[in-house]
C-alpha cells in the first residue's frame, strides 16, 4: 500500500496493538487506544499507574525502548486485509505539557476519554519505520 | 474474567496479535490467524517462506522463542472491552505429523485456508500463563 495510505489507515485505526520487551527478555503485547501526531504516537495508560499491568508496560520501556505497533483490519474475506505497523523508540512521559498536548490530542479522538480522563503517564513513540501490508 | 471465559473468548477469536523479540531485542508484532489447540496455539506463515516478513517472524523466534499473542475486542462502548493474552515459547514446526495436525486445525477454523492451504511452516507456542482483562 502507499506510504500515504499507510498513514491515513493507521491514524484512523480506533486500536492498536503495541509490543514492548521486558528487561526480562520477553515480549510484551497489549491492545490500546492511540493517536497519531505527526511521527509521535501517543498512547494512554488507563489504569492507574499503580497497577501491575500499567508498570509491566512502562517498566518495559524504560528498559528497552525500542517499541512495535500493528494496527490491522480483519475480515472474513482475506483479500481485504491489511495491517500498518510502526516501530521506534518509546518514552513514558510524566506530568507536563508534553503529557497536557497528548491528552488534548487523544481526548479530542477518543470521547471516552472525556468523561475518563486517563490518570496517569503517556507513551510515546518516535516513528522511525512504517511498514504496511499489502 | 473466569478462565473458562478467556480460553473460550480467544479460542473463537479469528485473529490474534503475536509479539516476539528479534536477535536485536527489538519487538515484532503481527497479526495472525491461529487456533488454540489445547495449550497450544498454532498459527500459519501464510506467505511463502522465503519472504523477508516471514523470516522475520520465524527468525525471532529461533533467537528468542518466548512468545507473547493477544486477542482483543474493541467497541465505542468501553465497558465492552476485553483481551486475553497467552505468554510462552514458541517452536517453529517444519514439514513433519505436527505441522500436519495443525494445518488440519487451522483449516477447520478457517475455511479459507482450504482454497490456499499456507505453503509455510507453522509455529507453536506452548501456552504457559494465560492473562486476561477485565
Amino acid at each position: 500500500m502507499e506510504a500515504g495510505t499507510a498513514r491515513e489507515r493507521f491514524g484512523a485505526a480506533r486500536v492498536a496493538r503495541l509490543a514492548t520487551v521486558g528487561a526480562d527478555l520477553r515480549p510484551h503485547v497489549v491492545p490500546c487506544c492511540f493517536v497519531l501526531d505527526g511521527d509521535t504516537v501517543y498512547s494512554a495508560v488507563d489504569a492507574k499507574p499503580k497497577t501491575t499491568l500499567a508498570l509491566r508496560r512502562l517498566a518495559n520501556i524504560e528498559a528497552h525502548p525500542w517499541s512495535s505497533m500493528v494496527a490491522d483490519h480483519y475480515e472474513e474475506d482475506w483479500d481485504a486485509l491489511w495491517w500498518v505497523r510502526v516501530d521506534g523508540p518509546g518514552r513514558v512521559v510524566g506530568d507536563g505539557p508534553e503529557r497536557d498536548h497528548a491528552l488534548g490530542l487523544l481526548t479530542a479522538k477518543y470521547e471516552q476519554y472525556r468523561v475518563h480522563p486517563p490518570p496517569g503517564p503517556v507513551v510515546a513513540i518516535g516513528v522511525e519505520t512504517w511498514r504496511s501490508w499489502p
